[in-house]
C-alpha cells in the first residue's frame, strides 16, 4: 500500500540477500526501516516486536530461516533455527506453520541446494501472503458492497481492532483489505480504529496506514465501541485473526472478545478476516486450548509516545508499587458470536462443518 | 480512607471557609491539595476534573454554591451559580440534584441567612454522603462474605472499572466501600482494576488508592476482563455509576457497558454500587434518553504520564493528523445485565418495580 504516494510492502529482499523490514515500533512518529542479517536479527525483530502481525511474522521467520541457513546449511542449524524462531512468540500459528514448511521442505534436500530453495520458498511465502490477502478482500469487499448498495447515500461506518493491517502482512492487510478495496472503488466509508491498549497498534499502526492511504477514519479508546454500536454508528465489525480454531473459535488481539460481544448485542455483523494459514484444525474448543502468552507487564505501566520537543520518549502512567503481572496479549471469540470468516475462498460460517467443508483435512503443518 | 497510614477525606472546609480538594490530576504522581476560594476555581475544579466522580461533584458543588453564596447571597448570584455549575459536566445526575437542593432551600430565606445555611447543608450533604457510601458498603459486604464463605480458603477476585473509589465521593466511595469493609475484617480478595481509558483513572486513581489502603490489587488493560472471566479469574465485578434510570438502566464511565456483557456471557455477578441520589426517576431508556458528553479528543491523542527523570509529561500516541472527535465520556448498560444494585437501602434489582419498591416517587431534585 502507499506510503507519501509511494507504494511499498512490510518486507522485502535486498541486493545483498539480507532482508528489508520497516522497523514498526517508531510507528507512527519516526518510519524507520532495518536490514536484518542473522539469525538474531530475526529473533530480536520478531520477539522486540520491530514487525509483528501474524502473517507478516510467518514471511519474516521463513527469511529468518533462508537467512540463517546461507550462513550454515546442517541439519542441526535448520532445527536450531526453527526453534529459536519458535520460541519468539507462541500464540501466532502461522509462526509454526511457515517455519514447519521450510523445514519439511529443506531437511530432504542435500546440503548445497538448500539456501537458494530457502530463499525462493521465502519469497513464494511472500507472494502468496499477498495474493491471499488480495484475493480474501475480494469477498470482504462484496460486504461492503452490498451494505453499501442497501444504504444508498450513506457512508458504511466499520470498527477494527488492533492492526490486521497492510504492516500486518506482506501488502493489503486482512481486516483492511476489504476497506482499502472499497475505498480504491469509490464507496463512500470511515473506519473506527480501536486504539488496542496495551501496544497502541490501532493508534500507531492502523491509524497511520489508514491515514498514508487516505482512508477515512476516527481513533476511539477501547472502551467506546460498544457505546457507538447501541447508537447505531457501526454497521459492520471486521478484525484479523492470529488464530482460527476447527468450529471456528477466534483468537485474536486481546480485546477482539469485548468488542464481538458488543456487535452480537446490537445485531451488527462481525466479521474475521482468515487467511487460511491461520487456521489450525488441530485445536477445536479455543478458550481451552489455546495457549495465551502473558507479555511483560510494563507494557501496562507504561507508554511511548512523541514529546512536543520533538522526540520519542516514555512514561509512567500508575504507581510504582502497582503489580501489573497479568497482561494476556491475546483473547479467544466463541464461533457462535462470529458473523462470518472472510477468506480467499469466500465466505466460510465459523462453524465446524462449513470451515471443514471450504478447508477440508487438516493442511497446516503439512503443507 | 487511608494516605501514608493517616486518614483523609477528599473535600473539607477550611478556617477561612474556603474548601479543600485533593488536585485528583496529578496522582498517582503527586499528591497536591488545593483551595477553592471563589465560584471560577469551584467551576474550573469541576470542569477540568480536578476533582471528578459523581458524588464528589455533587458535595463540591454544593460547596461552590456556599463560597458564592457568602460573597453575593441575592436571587440572581444563586441562579448565576447554578447555572454556572451546572454547565461543568452535563451526564452527572447527582450534580443537578446537589445544585437543585441548595437552591430550593436558600431561595425562600432572606438573604442574611443564605450563607450559614449554605455552608451547613454542604457540610451536610458531605457527612450524607459518607454515611451513605458505608451503609451501601454494608450491604455490599455481605455479598462478598457470603461468596468467601461459598469458597473457603479461596481468595475473591473483583473487577472494578474506572475510580468509583473514595477519592470520587467524600469517603469510602460506591464500588470500592464493600472491597474496603470486606478488606477491613480480613477477607482474602484482590482487585482487578481496570485502566480506564482515555483518562486512566483506575491507573492512576484506583491503583493508588487501594495501594494507599493495602488492598491487593492488579492493574490490566480495559481491553482483558472478558479474557479474565472466560477464565474463571473473576468472581464478581463491582462498578459505580453516574445515573440510573427508573428501569435500571446504568450510566456510568465508557466501557462499563463491555464489561457487563462479559460478565453475563460468563456467568460473573455484575453488581453496580448506587448511592440513592444517583438514581433519575425522570428516565426510563438509559440508552435513547441519557445525553452522553464528547470529551476533548486530546484525550484519546494525548497521555501524560511520571518520566523517569522526575517529572510529569505528556506524550502523543498517534499521527498528529487522526481524527480523535469522538470521546464519549460514558455508556449505558441495559438492566437486563446487572445482577442487582448495591444502595444504602439494601440490594435491587435492576428492575422497575424493584426500584420504585424501594425508592418511591421520583425524589431527585426535590428533596
Amino acid at each position: 500500500m502507499k506510503i507519501k504516494g509511494q507504494a511499498w510492502r512490510s518486507v522485502w529482499l535486498n541486493i545483498d540477500n539480507s532482508v528489508g523490514v520497516i522497523d514498526q515500533r517508531f510507528l507512527p512518529h519516526e518510519f524507520k526501516t532495518v536490514c536484518l542479517r542473522d539469525l538474531d536479527d530475526f529473533e530480536r525483530a520478531i520477539r522486540e516486536m520491530w514487525i509483528r502481525g501474524a502473517p507478516l511474522i510467518g514471511v519474516v521467520a521463513a527469511y529468518g530461516m533462508a537467512v540463517a541457513v546461507q550462513h550454515d546449511s546442517s541439519d542441526a542449524a535448520l532445527t536450531h533455527a526453527e526453534q529459536t524462531l519458535l520460541a519468539t512468540r507462541p500464540t501466532a500459528v502461522n509462526l509454526r506453520w511457515a517455519l514447519s514448511r521450510m523445514v519439511s521442505t529443506l531437511l530432504p534436500l542435500p546440503r548445497e541446494q538448500r539456501a537458494d530453495v530457502a530463499h525462493a520458498l521465502a519469497a513464494h511465502m511472500a507472494e502468496e501472503d499477498v495474493a491471499i490477502n488480495h484475493q480474501l478482500g475480494q469477498h470482504g469487499l462484496a460486504v461492503i458492497r452490498e451494505l453499501a448498495r442497501q444504504r444508498p447515500g450513506q457512508r458504511i461506518n466499520i470498527l477494527t481492532h488492533c492492526n490486521a493491517g497492510w504492516l500486518a502482512t506482506v501488502d493489503w492487510g486482512t481486516a483492511t483489505s476489504p476497506i482499502y478495496q472499497a475505498f480504491n472503488e469509490g464507496i463512500d466509508l470511515h473506519v473506527w480504529v480501536d486504539e488496542t491498549r496495551p501496544r497502541n497498534q490501532g493508534a500507531s499502526l492502523t491509524a497511520w496506514e489508514l491515514g498514508q492511504h487516505g482512508v477515512p477514519h476516527t481513533l476511539i479508546v477501547d472502551n467506546a465501541g460498544g457505546h457507538l454500536m447501541q447508537h447505531g454508528l457501526v454497521d459492520l465489525c471486521i478484525v484479523g485473526t492470529d488464530r482460527v480454531t476447527a468450529r471456528g473459535d477466534v483468537c485474536n488481539k486481546i480485546g477482539t472478545y469485548l468488542k464481538a460481544l458488543a456487535a452480537f448485542d446490537n445485531q451488527v455483523p462481525f466479521y474475521v478476516a482468515m487467511p487460511s494459514p491461520t487456521l489450525d484444525l488441530s485445536v477445536q474448543d479455543g478458550v481451552r486450548e489455546i495457549p495465551i502468552e502473558n507479555r511483560a507487564g510494563d507494557e501496562i505501566s507504561h507508554l511511548s509516545g512523541w514529546h512536543a520537543d520533538g522526540y520519542v520518549t516514555t512514561v509512567q502512567i500508575c504507581p510504582s508499587s502497582t503489580a501489573t503481572s497479568t497482561n494476556p496479549g491475546f483473547d479467544v471469540t466463541p464461533a457462535r458470536l462470529i458473523t462470518a470468516l472472510i477468506t480467499e475462498r469466500g465466505l466460510c460460517a465459523a462453524h465446524p462443518q462449513a470451515i471443514a467443508a471450504m478447508f477440508g483435512a487438516p493442511r497446516t503443518q503439512t503443507a
